[in-house]
Protein backbone atom coordinates (compact mmCIF):
# COMPACT_ATOMS: atom_id res chain seq x y z
CA UNK A 1 0.00 0.00 0.00
CA UNK A 2 0.94 3.62 -0.75
CA UNK A 3 0.83 6.05 1.79
CA UNK A 4 -1.14 9.58 1.55
CA UNK A 5 -0.73 12.71 2.79
CA UNK A 6 -2.90 15.84 2.28
CA UNK A 7 -3.24 19.53 3.73
CA UNK A 8 -6.19 21.87 3.15
CA UNK A 9 -5.48 25.60 5.18
CA UNK A 10 -7.22 28.88 5.48
CA UNK A 11 -3.59 30.44 5.77
CA UNK A 12 -0.51 29.49 3.45
CA UNK A 13 1.14 26.84 5.87
CA UNK A 14 3.85 24.59 5.54
CA UNK A 15 3.79 21.39 5.42
CA UNK A 16 7.64 20.72 6.88
CA UNK A 17 6.44 19.12 10.08
CA UNK A 18 3.85 16.74 8.70
CA UNK A 19 6.31 15.88 5.65
CA UNK A 20 9.08 15.19 8.18
CA UNK A 21 7.22 12.62 9.41
CA UNK A 22 5.51 11.47 5.78
CA UNK A 23 9.14 10.91 4.67
CA UNK A 24 10.10 8.64 7.17
CA UNK A 25 7.75 6.19 5.89
CA UNK A 26 9.40 5.99 2.25
CA UNK A 27 11.60 3.23 3.32
CA UNK A 28 12.60 4.54 6.86
CA UNK A 29 9.78 3.27 9.03
CA UNK A 30 7.75 2.14 5.71
CA UNK A 31 7.89 -0.34 3.39
CA UNK A 32 7.33 2.46 0.32
CA UNK A 33 10.41 2.96 -1.58
CA UNK A 34 9.06 3.21 -5.45
CA UNK A 35 9.23 7.11 -5.53
CA UNK A 36 7.45 10.25 -3.81
CA UNK A 37 5.94 13.24 -4.57
CA UNK A 38 4.52 16.29 -3.55
CA UNK A 39 2.37 18.98 -4.92
CA UNK A 40 1.69 22.46 -3.68
CA UNK A 41 -0.99 24.87 -4.65
CA UNK A 42 0.72 28.54 -4.17
CA UNK A 43 -1.14 31.94 -5.23
CA UNK A 44 -3.85 30.27 -7.55
CA UNK A 45 -0.31 28.50 -9.28
CA UNK A 46 0.81 25.04 -9.14
CA UNK A 47 3.83 22.69 -8.70
CA UNK A 48 5.02 19.64 -7.65
CA UNK A 49 8.52 17.48 -7.07
CA UNK A 50 8.44 13.99 -7.68
CA UNK A 51 11.23 11.57 -7.78
CA UNK A 52 11.18 7.64 -8.72
CA UNK A 53 13.68 6.97 -5.96
CA UNK A 54 13.04 6.65 -1.94
CA UNK A 55 11.83 9.93 0.04
CA UNK A 56 14.84 8.56 2.96
CA UNK A 57 17.59 9.39 0.36
CA UNK A 58 16.06 11.91 -1.96
CA UNK A 59 17.77 15.29 -2.09
CA UNK A 60 14.68 17.03 -3.71
CA UNK A 61 12.75 15.41 -0.51
CA UNK A 62 15.22 16.87 1.96
CA UNK A 63 15.50 20.08 -0.15
CA UNK A 64 11.21 20.12 0.85
CA UNK A 65 11.44 19.12 4.23
CA UNK A 66 14.07 22.17 5.21
CA UNK A 67 12.72 24.66 2.34
CA UNK A 68 9.52 25.77 3.83
CA UNK A 69 7.17 26.29 0.82
CA UNK A 70 3.48 28.18 2.26
CA UNK A 71 0.41 26.45 0.37
CA UNK A 72 -3.58 26.41 0.64
CA UNK A 73 -3.37 22.88 -0.45
CA UNK A 74 -1.11 19.86 -0.79
CA UNK A 75 -1.02 16.53 -1.71
CA UNK A 76 1.77 13.86 -1.37
CA UNK A 77 1.92 10.81 -2.05
CA UNK A 78 4.81 7.57 -1.22
CA UNK A 79 4.50 4.49 -3.92
CA UNK A 80 5.14 1.02 -3.24
CA UNK A 81 4.46 -0.27 -7.03
CA UNK A 82 1.97 -2.83 -7.56
CA UNK A 83 0.62 -1.88 -11.18
CA UNK A 84 3.84 -0.14 -13.63
CA UNK A 85 7.49 0.14 -12.86
CA UNK A 86 9.38 2.00 -11.07
CA UNK A 87 9.45 5.24 -12.96
CA UNK A 88 8.73 8.88 -13.05
CA UNK A 89 6.33 8.76 -15.14
CA UNK A 90 4.22 6.27 -12.61
CA UNK A 91 5.09 8.55 -9.77
CA UNK A 92 2.34 10.47 -8.01
CA UNK A 93 0.72 12.72 -7.80
CA UNK A 94 -0.18 13.49 -11.61
CA UNK A 95 -1.72 16.28 -13.05
CA UNK A 96 -4.21 17.52 -15.48
CA UNK A 97 -5.62 21.27 -16.14
CA UNK A 98 -9.38 21.35 -16.41
CA UNK A 99 -11.21 24.42 -16.73
CA UNK A 100 -8.08 26.12 -16.34
CA UNK A 101 -7.17 25.00 -12.93
CA UNK A 102 -4.45 22.44 -12.46
CA UNK A 103 -6.03 19.12 -11.29
CA UNK A 104 -4.30 16.98 -9.34
CA UNK A 105 -4.26 13.48 -8.21
CA UNK A 106 -2.65 10.83 -5.85
CA UNK A 107 -4.17 7.35 -5.36
CA UNK A 108 -3.31 4.53 -2.56
CA UNK A 109 -5.15 1.26 -3.62
CA UNK A 110 -5.37 -1.39 -6.46
CA UNK A 111 -7.93 -1.86 -9.34
CA UNK A 112 -9.23 -4.44 -11.32
CA UNK A 113 -10.29 -3.83 -14.87
CA UNK A 114 -9.45 -0.73 -15.08
CA UNK A 115 -8.47 -0.74 -18.39
CA UNK A 116 -12.04 -0.89 -19.56
CA UNK A 117 -12.53 2.29 -18.41
CA UNK A 118 -12.66 4.63 -21.45
CA UNK A 119 -10.97 7.83 -22.06
CA UNK A 120 -11.79 11.13 -24.08
CA UNK A 121 -10.34 13.70 -22.86
CA UNK A 122 -6.99 12.69 -21.12
CA UNK A 123 -4.49 9.83 -21.82
CA UNK A 124 -2.39 8.28 -19.10
CA UNK A 125 1.90 9.06 -19.50
CA UNK A 126 2.61 5.99 -17.43
CA UNK A 127 1.05 2.92 -17.51
CA UNK A 128 -0.37 2.65 -13.82
CA UNK A 129 -4.04 1.86 -13.25
CA UNK A 130 -4.09 5.05 -10.57
CA UNK A 131 -3.00 7.11 -13.58
CA UNK A 132 -5.44 5.62 -15.81
CA UNK A 133 -8.18 6.02 -13.64
CA UNK A 134 -7.72 9.49 -12.83
CA UNK A 135 -8.24 10.33 -16.45
CA UNK A 136 -11.44 8.80 -17.00
CA UNK A 137 -12.47 9.98 -13.87
CA UNK A 138 -11.18 13.66 -14.52
CA UNK A 139 -12.88 12.99 -18.59
CA UNK A 140 -16.36 11.94 -16.88
CA UNK A 141 -16.56 15.14 -14.88
CA UNK A 142 -15.63 17.50 -17.88
CA UNK A 143 -17.66 15.55 -20.32
CA UNK A 144 -20.41 16.20 -18.24
CA UNK A 145 -19.26 19.95 -16.84
CA UNK A 146 -17.80 21.22 -20.23
CA UNK A 147 -16.80 24.61 -17.83
CA UNK A 148 -16.78 25.20 -14.68
CA UNK A 149 -19.13 25.15 -12.40
CA UNK A 150 -20.67 28.76 -11.83
CA UNK A 151 -22.78 28.79 -8.45
CA UNK A 152 -23.39 26.50 -5.36
CA UNK A 153 -26.56 24.13 -7.33
CA UNK A 154 -23.77 23.01 -9.98
CA UNK A 155 -20.40 22.79 -8.12
CA UNK A 156 -22.71 20.35 -5.61
CA UNK A 157 -23.76 18.37 -8.83
CA UNK A 158 -20.44 18.25 -9.64
CA UNK A 159 -19.52 16.53 -5.92
CA UNK A 160 -22.23 14.29 -6.01
CA UNK A 161 -20.91 13.00 -9.61
CA UNK A 162 -17.33 13.05 -8.05
CA UNK A 163 -18.96 10.75 -5.76
CA UNK A 164 -20.53 8.47 -8.02
CA UNK A 165 -17.48 8.03 -10.06
CA UNK A 166 -15.22 7.63 -6.99
CA UNK A 167 -18.12 4.57 -5.76
CA UNK A 168 -17.61 3.09 -8.94
CA UNK A 169 -13.76 2.97 -8.99
CA UNK A 170 -14.20 1.53 -5.37
CA UNK A 171 -16.02 -1.25 -6.76
CA UNK A 172 -13.07 -2.00 -9.04
CA UNK A 173 -11.25 -2.59 -5.53
CA UNK A 174 -9.04 -0.61 -3.20
CA UNK A 175 -9.30 3.50 -4.38
CA UNK A 176 -8.44 5.67 -1.63
CA UNK A 177 -8.23 9.21 -3.06
CA UNK A 178 -6.54 12.85 -2.35
CA UNK A 179 -7.50 15.36 -5.00
CA UNK A 180 -7.39 19.12 -5.18
CA UNK A 181 -7.57 21.79 -8.00
CA UNK A 182 -6.37 24.45 -5.91
CA UNK A 183 -9.68 25.45 -4.23
CA UNK A 184 -10.90 22.41 -2.91
CA UNK A 185 -9.70 19.84 -1.52
CA UNK A 186 -11.35 16.05 -1.93
CA UNK A 187 -10.62 12.81 0.20
CA UNK A 188 -12.68 9.45 -0.86
CA UNK A 189 -11.92 6.92 1.27
CA UNK A 190 -12.17 2.98 -0.18
CA UNK A 191 -10.13 1.38 3.50
CA UNK A 192 -7.90 3.88 5.07
CA UNK A 193 -7.86 7.69 5.84
CA UNK A 194 -7.86 9.87 8.55
CA UNK A 195 -8.08 13.51 9.48
CA UNK A 196 -7.16 15.78 12.00
CA UNK A 197 -8.15 19.69 12.00
CA UNK A 198 -6.06 21.76 14.16
CA UNK A 199 -7.05 25.18 15.28
CA UNK A 200 -6.93 27.94 18.55
CA UNK A 201 -6.21 26.74 21.15
CA UNK A 202 -3.36 24.82 19.12
CA UNK A 203 -1.20 22.43 21.51
CA UNK A 204 2.09 20.61 20.86
CA UNK A 205 2.25 17.40 18.67
CA UNK A 206 4.41 14.40 18.41
CA UNK A 207 5.48 12.81 15.49
CA UNK A 208 4.51 8.99 15.44
CA UNK A 209 7.39 7.95 12.48
CA UNK A 210 10.43 10.54 13.78
CA UNK A 211 11.89 11.82 17.20
CA UNK A 212 10.40 15.74 16.13
CA UNK A 213 7.75 17.94 18.31
CA UNK A 214 6.18 21.03 17.13
CA UNK A 215 4.15 23.29 19.54
CA UNK A 216 1.78 24.68 17.04
CA UNK A 217 0.61 27.49 19.10
CA UNK A 218 4.68 29.49 18.28
CA UNK A 219 3.52 29.43 14.18
CA UNK A 220 0.54 30.22 13.99
CA UNK A 221 -2.34 32.73 14.73
CA UNK A 222 -5.27 32.36 16.87
CA UNK A 223 -7.76 32.50 13.15
CA UNK A 224 -5.59 30.12 11.42
CA UNK A 225 -7.19 26.42 10.69
CA UNK A 226 -5.02 23.59 8.87
CA UNK A 227 -6.35 20.28 8.46
CA UNK A 228 -4.14 17.60 7.92
CA UNK A 229 -5.30 14.39 6.12
CA UNK A 230 -3.24 10.96 5.89
CA UNK A 231 -3.19 6.99 5.59
CA UNK A 232 -2.69 6.68 8.91
CA UNK A 233 -1.98 9.29 11.69
CA UNK A 234 0.51 10.98 11.64
CA UNK A 235 0.90 12.20 15.00
CA UNK A 236 0.48 9.88 18.48
CA UNK A 237 -0.50 12.56 21.23
CA UNK A 238 -4.04 14.12 18.79
CA UNK A 239 -6.77 12.41 18.62
CA UNK A 240 -7.62 11.51 14.51
CA UNK A 241 -10.94 11.04 12.99
CA UNK A 242 -11.01 7.80 10.85
CA UNK A 243 -12.47 8.50 7.58
CA UNK A 244 -16.01 5.82 6.51
CA UNK A 245 -15.56 3.13 3.11
CA UNK A 246 -17.37 5.29 0.74
CA UNK A 247 -17.27 8.53 2.17
CA UNK A 248 -16.11 11.79 -0.16
CA UNK A 249 -15.35 14.93 2.12
CA UNK A 250 -14.98 18.39 0.38
CA UNK A 251 -12.25 20.59 2.18
CA UNK A 252 -11.90 23.84 1.62
CA UNK A 253 -9.57 26.73 3.82
CA UNK A 254 -9.23 23.99 6.22
CA UNK A 255 -13.07 22.61 7.08
CA UNK A 256 -15.09 20.37 5.63
CA UNK A 257 -17.60 22.01 3.17
CA UNK A 258 -19.80 18.77 2.40
CA UNK A 259 -19.54 15.28 3.05
CA UNK A 260 -21.05 12.43 0.95
CA UNK A 261 -21.54 8.42 1.35
CA UNK A 262 -20.96 8.71 5.34
CA UNK A 263 -23.75 5.72 6.10
CA UNK A 264 -22.69 4.16 3.21
CA UNK A 265 -25.52 4.82 1.22
CA UNK A 266 -25.74 3.01 -2.15
CA UNK A 267 -23.18 3.90 -4.69
CA UNK A 268 -24.68 7.74 -5.98
CA UNK A 269 -26.92 8.51 -2.86
CA UNK A 270 -25.57 12.06 -1.35
CA UNK A 271 -25.92 12.03 2.31
CA UNK A 272 -25.77 15.68 1.96
CA UNK A 273 -23.73 18.75 2.57
CA UNK A 274 -22.58 20.15 6.16
CA UNK B 1 13.59 39.67 -23.00
CA UNK B 2 13.48 36.09 -21.28
CA UNK B 3 16.34 33.56 -21.09
CA UNK B 4 15.77 30.31 -23.02
CA UNK B 5 17.94 27.25 -22.82
CA UNK B 6 16.96 23.45 -24.13
CA UNK B 7 18.80 20.47 -24.90
CA UNK B 8 18.36 17.46 -27.36
CA UNK B 9 21.01 14.49 -26.58
CA UNK B 10 21.31 11.54 -28.08
CA UNK B 11 22.19 9.99 -24.19
CA UNK B 12 20.79 10.86 -20.93
CA UNK B 13 22.92 13.59 -20.03
CA UNK B 14 23.03 16.72 -17.14
CA UNK B 15 22.82 19.85 -17.97
CA UNK B 16 24.63 21.15 -14.82
CA UNK B 17 27.23 23.05 -16.91
CA UNK B 18 25.15 24.90 -19.05
CA UNK B 19 22.50 25.84 -16.17
CA UNK B 20 25.37 26.94 -13.93
CA UNK B 21 25.73 29.79 -16.70
CA UNK B 22 22.19 30.30 -17.14
CA UNK B 23 21.27 30.57 -13.56
CA UNK B 24 23.58 33.41 -13.85
CA UNK B 25 21.51 35.80 -16.36
CA UNK B 26 18.44 35.40 -13.72
CA UNK B 27 19.16 38.51 -11.30
CA UNK B 28 23.17 37.87 -11.64
CA UNK B 29 24.48 38.68 -14.89
CA UNK B 30 21.42 39.82 -16.20
CA UNK B 31 18.11 41.31 -15.82
CA UNK B 32 15.62 38.47 -15.38
CA UNK B 33 14.85 38.35 -11.81
CA UNK B 34 11.26 37.40 -12.21
CA UNK B 35 11.05 33.92 -11.75
CA UNK B 36 13.02 30.42 -13.56
CA UNK B 37 12.23 27.10 -14.35
CA UNK B 38 13.64 24.10 -15.88
CA UNK B 39 11.51 20.88 -17.30
CA UNK B 40 13.46 17.36 -18.03
CA UNK B 41 12.22 14.10 -19.82
CA UNK B 42 13.49 10.78 -18.15
CA UNK B 43 12.60 7.37 -19.25
CA UNK B 44 9.29 8.85 -20.80
CA UNK B 45 8.61 10.56 -17.83
CA UNK B 46 8.40 14.63 -17.27
CA UNK B 47 9.11 16.85 -14.25
CA UNK B 48 9.61 20.36 -13.74
CA UNK B 49 10.82 22.65 -11.02
CA UNK B 50 9.63 26.45 -11.10
CA UNK B 51 10.30 29.05 -8.76
CA UNK B 52 8.70 32.74 -9.10
CA UNK B 53 11.84 33.93 -7.12
CA UNK B 54 15.21 35.34 -9.13
CA UNK B 55 17.56 32.56 -9.71
CA UNK B 56 20.29 33.09 -8.69
CA UNK B 57 19.18 33.30 -4.91
CA UNK B 58 16.73 30.34 -5.71
CA UNK B 59 17.89 27.29 -3.20
CA UNK B 60 15.86 24.97 -5.94
CA UNK B 61 17.92 26.41 -8.78
CA UNK B 62 20.85 25.42 -6.18
CA UNK B 63 19.71 22.29 -5.87
CA UNK B 64 19.36 21.77 -9.88
CA UNK B 65 22.85 22.46 -10.35
CA UNK B 66 24.31 20.50 -7.96
CA UNK B 67 22.29 17.34 -8.58
CA UNK B 68 22.34 15.65 -11.64
CA UNK B 69 19.45 14.81 -13.47
CA UNK B 70 20.04 12.94 -16.40
CA UNK B 71 17.36 13.65 -19.82
CA UNK B 72 17.49 13.59 -22.99
CA UNK B 73 15.43 16.81 -23.63
CA UNK B 74 15.67 19.43 -21.59
CA UNK B 75 13.68 23.15 -21.26
CA UNK B 76 14.63 25.94 -19.23
CA UNK B 77 13.69 29.66 -18.97
CA UNK B 78 14.61 32.60 -16.90
CA UNK B 79 11.28 35.28 -16.63
CA UNK B 80 11.67 38.67 -17.17
CA UNK B 81 7.34 39.67 -16.54
CA UNK B 82 6.19 41.79 -19.78
CA UNK B 83 2.22 40.12 -19.34
CA UNK B 84 1.18 38.65 -16.32
CA UNK B 85 2.35 39.51 -12.75
CA UNK B 86 5.60 37.90 -11.50
CA UNK B 87 3.47 34.60 -9.62
CA UNK B 88 4.06 30.85 -9.94
CA UNK B 89 0.91 30.70 -12.14
CA UNK B 90 2.89 32.55 -14.90
CA UNK B 91 6.21 30.99 -14.23
CA UNK B 92 7.55 28.95 -17.52
CA UNK B 93 7.98 26.27 -18.76
CA UNK B 94 4.43 24.92 -19.31
CA UNK B 95 3.11 21.72 -19.80
CA UNK B 96 -0.09 20.13 -21.12
CA UNK B 97 -0.66 16.71 -21.64
CA UNK B 98 -1.52 15.37 -25.37
CA UNK B 99 -1.92 12.11 -26.52
CA UNK B 100 -0.41 10.61 -23.69
CA UNK B 101 2.70 12.99 -24.10
CA UNK B 102 3.67 15.72 -21.81
CA UNK B 103 4.51 18.83 -23.80
CA UNK B 104 6.72 21.54 -22.58
CA UNK B 105 6.39 24.99 -23.63
CA UNK B 106 8.58 27.95 -22.67
CA UNK B 107 8.24 31.36 -24.87
CA UNK B 108 10.76 34.14 -25.40
CA UNK B 109 8.99 37.54 -26.43
CA UNK B 110 5.95 39.44 -26.12
CA UNK B 111 2.31 39.26 -28.59
CA UNK B 112 0.03 41.72 -29.61
CA UNK B 113 -3.56 40.52 -29.69
CA UNK B 114 -3.09 37.50 -28.12
CA UNK B 115 -6.12 37.42 -26.40
CA UNK B 116 -8.51 36.97 -29.91
CA UNK B 117 -6.96 33.39 -30.59
CA UNK B 118 -9.35 30.81 -30.17
CA UNK B 119 -8.74 28.45 -27.06
CA UNK B 120 -10.32 24.90 -27.60
CA UNK B 121 -8.98 21.92 -25.35
CA UNK B 122 -6.27 23.46 -23.23
CA UNK B 123 -6.90 26.94 -20.81
CA UNK B 124 -4.31 28.95 -19.47
CA UNK B 125 -4.01 28.46 -15.63
CA UNK B 126 -2.43 32.07 -15.36
CA UNK B 127 -3.04 35.33 -17.23
CA UNK B 128 0.19 35.40 -19.54
CA UNK B 129 0.30 35.88 -23.67
CA UNK B 130 3.10 32.64 -23.65
CA UNK B 131 0.09 30.80 -21.51
CA UNK B 132 -2.31 31.72 -23.89
CA UNK B 133 -0.50 31.82 -26.91
CA UNK B 134 0.65 27.70 -25.77
CA UNK B 135 -2.92 26.55 -25.31
CA UNK B 136 -4.08 27.69 -28.68
CA UNK B 137 -1.29 26.10 -30.38
CA UNK B 138 -1.46 22.60 -29.13
CA UNK B 139 -5.35 22.92 -29.41
CA UNK B 140 -4.63 23.77 -33.03
CA UNK B 141 -2.40 20.85 -33.35
CA UNK B 142 -4.92 18.64 -31.73
CA UNK B 143 -7.74 19.77 -33.86
CA UNK B 144 -5.90 18.41 -36.73
CA UNK B 145 -4.41 15.78 -35.27
CA UNK B 146 -6.96 13.91 -32.20
CA UNK B 147 -4.26 11.28 -32.25
CA UNK B 148 -0.85 11.39 -32.08
CA UNK B 149 1.18 11.09 -35.83
CA UNK B 150 1.63 7.25 -36.37
CA UNK B 151 4.22 7.44 -39.38
CA UNK B 152 6.68 9.82 -41.29
CA UNK B 153 3.88 11.35 -43.71
CA UNK B 154 1.90 12.46 -40.38
CA UNK B 155 4.60 13.43 -38.78
CA UNK B 156 5.68 15.91 -41.22
CA UNK B 157 2.43 16.78 -41.71
CA UNK B 158 2.77 17.60 -38.05
CA UNK B 159 5.71 19.47 -38.28
CA UNK B 160 4.84 21.41 -41.56
CA UNK B 161 1.42 22.63 -39.36
CA UNK B 162 3.16 23.55 -36.23
CA UNK B 163 5.68 26.05 -38.71
CA UNK B 164 2.42 27.83 -39.62
CA UNK B 165 1.42 27.97 -36.09
CA UNK B 166 4.46 29.00 -35.24
CA UNK B 167 4.55 31.74 -38.46
CA UNK B 168 1.47 33.36 -37.17
CA UNK B 169 2.33 33.44 -33.71
CA UNK B 170 5.04 35.67 -35.08
CA UNK B 171 2.87 38.19 -36.42
CA UNK B 172 1.53 39.35 -33.64
CA UNK B 173 5.28 40.00 -31.85
CA UNK B 174 8.23 38.22 -30.58
CA UNK B 175 7.74 34.81 -30.56
CA UNK B 176 10.90 32.35 -30.08
CA UNK B 177 9.77 29.18 -28.50
CA UNK B 178 11.21 25.92 -27.45
CA UNK B 179 8.78 23.23 -27.39
CA UNK B 180 9.48 19.51 -26.67
CA UNK B 181 6.83 16.39 -26.18
CA UNK B 182 9.53 14.21 -24.89
CA UNK B 183 11.20 12.64 -28.18
CA UNK B 184 11.32 15.68 -29.94
CA UNK B 185 12.75 19.03 -29.40
CA UNK B 186 10.97 21.95 -31.30
CA UNK B 187 13.14 25.62 -31.61
CA UNK B 188 11.31 28.57 -33.19
CA UNK B 189 13.12 31.56 -34.00
CA UNK B 190 11.55 35.07 -33.98
CA UNK B 191 14.38 36.67 -33.34
CA UNK B 192 17.32 35.25 -31.11
CA UNK B 193 17.92 31.72 -30.76
CA UNK B 194 21.07 30.17 -30.92
CA UNK B 195 22.70 26.54 -31.22
CA UNK B 196 25.76 23.96 -30.79
CA UNK B 197 26.30 20.49 -30.92
CA UNK B 198 28.54 18.72 -29.38
CA UNK B 199 30.23 15.00 -30.55
CA UNK B 200 33.53 13.63 -30.61
CA UNK B 201 36.25 14.75 -30.60
CA UNK B 202 34.65 16.79 -27.73
CA UNK B 203 37.43 19.55 -26.70
CA UNK B 204 36.87 22.13 -23.20
CA UNK B 205 34.11 25.09 -23.17
CA UNK B 206 34.27 27.86 -21.12
CA UNK B 207 31.49 29.80 -19.59
CA UNK B 208 30.41 33.54 -20.75
CA UNK B 209 28.90 34.14 -17.57
CA UNK B 210 30.39 32.46 -14.64
CA UNK B 211 33.71 31.44 -14.04
CA UNK B 212 34.20 28.13 -15.09
CA UNK B 213 35.18 25.80 -17.79
CA UNK B 214 34.74 21.59 -18.61
CA UNK B 215 36.46 19.26 -20.47
CA UNK B 216 33.36 17.46 -21.90
CA UNK B 217 35.93 14.67 -23.39
CA UNK B 218 36.44 13.73 -19.18
CA UNK B 219 32.57 13.31 -19.31
CA UNK B 220 31.23 11.72 -22.14
CA UNK B 221 31.70 8.87 -24.99
CA UNK B 222 32.97 8.78 -28.42
CA UNK B 223 29.38 8.53 -29.44
CA UNK B 224 27.97 10.93 -27.37
CA UNK B 225 25.98 14.05 -29.54
CA UNK B 226 24.72 16.63 -27.38
CA UNK B 227 23.11 19.98 -28.73
CA UNK B 228 22.04 23.02 -26.67
CA UNK B 229 20.37 25.67 -27.94
CA UNK B 230 19.60 28.85 -25.89
CA UNK B 231 18.74 32.59 -26.51
CA UNK B 232 22.15 33.98 -26.45
CA UNK B 233 25.48 31.91 -26.84
CA UNK B 234 26.88 30.84 -23.36
CA UNK B 235 30.13 29.62 -24.01
CA UNK B 236 32.92 32.18 -25.26
CA UNK B 237 35.14 29.68 -27.12
CA UNK B 238 32.81 27.68 -29.32
CA UNK B 239 31.50 28.66 -32.35
CA UNK B 240 27.03 28.42 -32.08
CA UNK B 241 25.08 28.98 -34.83
CA UNK B 242 22.68 31.09 -35.18
CA UNK B 243 18.94 30.77 -36.51
CA UNK B 244 17.06 32.64 -38.97
CA UNK B 245 13.58 34.53 -38.04
CA UNK B 246 10.85 32.50 -38.88
CA UNK B 247 12.88 29.32 -39.00
CA UNK B 248 11.59 26.09 -37.05
CA UNK B 249 14.10 23.25 -36.08
CA UNK B 250 13.11 19.53 -35.23
CA UNK B 251 15.87 17.63 -32.52
CA UNK B 252 15.87 14.33 -31.68
CA UNK B 253 18.37 13.04 -30.37
CA UNK B 254 21.16 15.35 -30.64
CA UNK B 255 20.71 15.90 -34.13
CA UNK B 256 18.44 18.02 -36.27
CA UNK B 257 16.08 15.94 -37.91
CA UNK B 258 14.22 18.69 -40.12
CA UNK B 259 14.17 22.62 -40.72
CA UNK B 260 11.47 24.75 -42.13
CA UNK B 261 11.73 28.20 -42.81
CA UNK B 262 15.13 28.85 -43.40
CA UNK B 263 15.30 31.03 -46.72
CA UNK B 264 12.26 33.28 -44.86
CA UNK B 265 9.36 31.95 -47.14
CA UNK B 266 6.24 32.96 -46.78
CA UNK B 267 4.53 32.15 -43.81
CA UNK B 268 2.98 28.17 -44.43
CA UNK B 269 5.51 26.91 -46.74
CA UNK B 270 7.98 24.37 -45.72
CA UNK B 271 11.65 24.48 -46.58
CA UNK B 272 11.87 20.38 -46.40
CA UNK B 273 13.36 18.16 -44.33
CA UNK B 274 16.87 17.26 -43.41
Amino acid sequence: MCELLGMSANVPTDICFSFTGFLHRGGGTGPHRDGWGIAFYEEGGYRDFRDPHPSVRSPIARLIRDYPIKSHVVISHIRQANVGQVRLANTHPFVREMWGQPWCYAHNGQLAGWQALPLSFYTPVGDTDSEHAFCWLLGELRRRFPRRPANDVEREGMWRLLHQLCERLRGLGVFNLLLADGDYLYTFCSTKLAHITRRAPFGQASLSDAELAVNFAEHTTPDDIVSVIATEPLTDNEAWERMAPGELLVWRDGTIRARYGRREPEPGAAAGCV
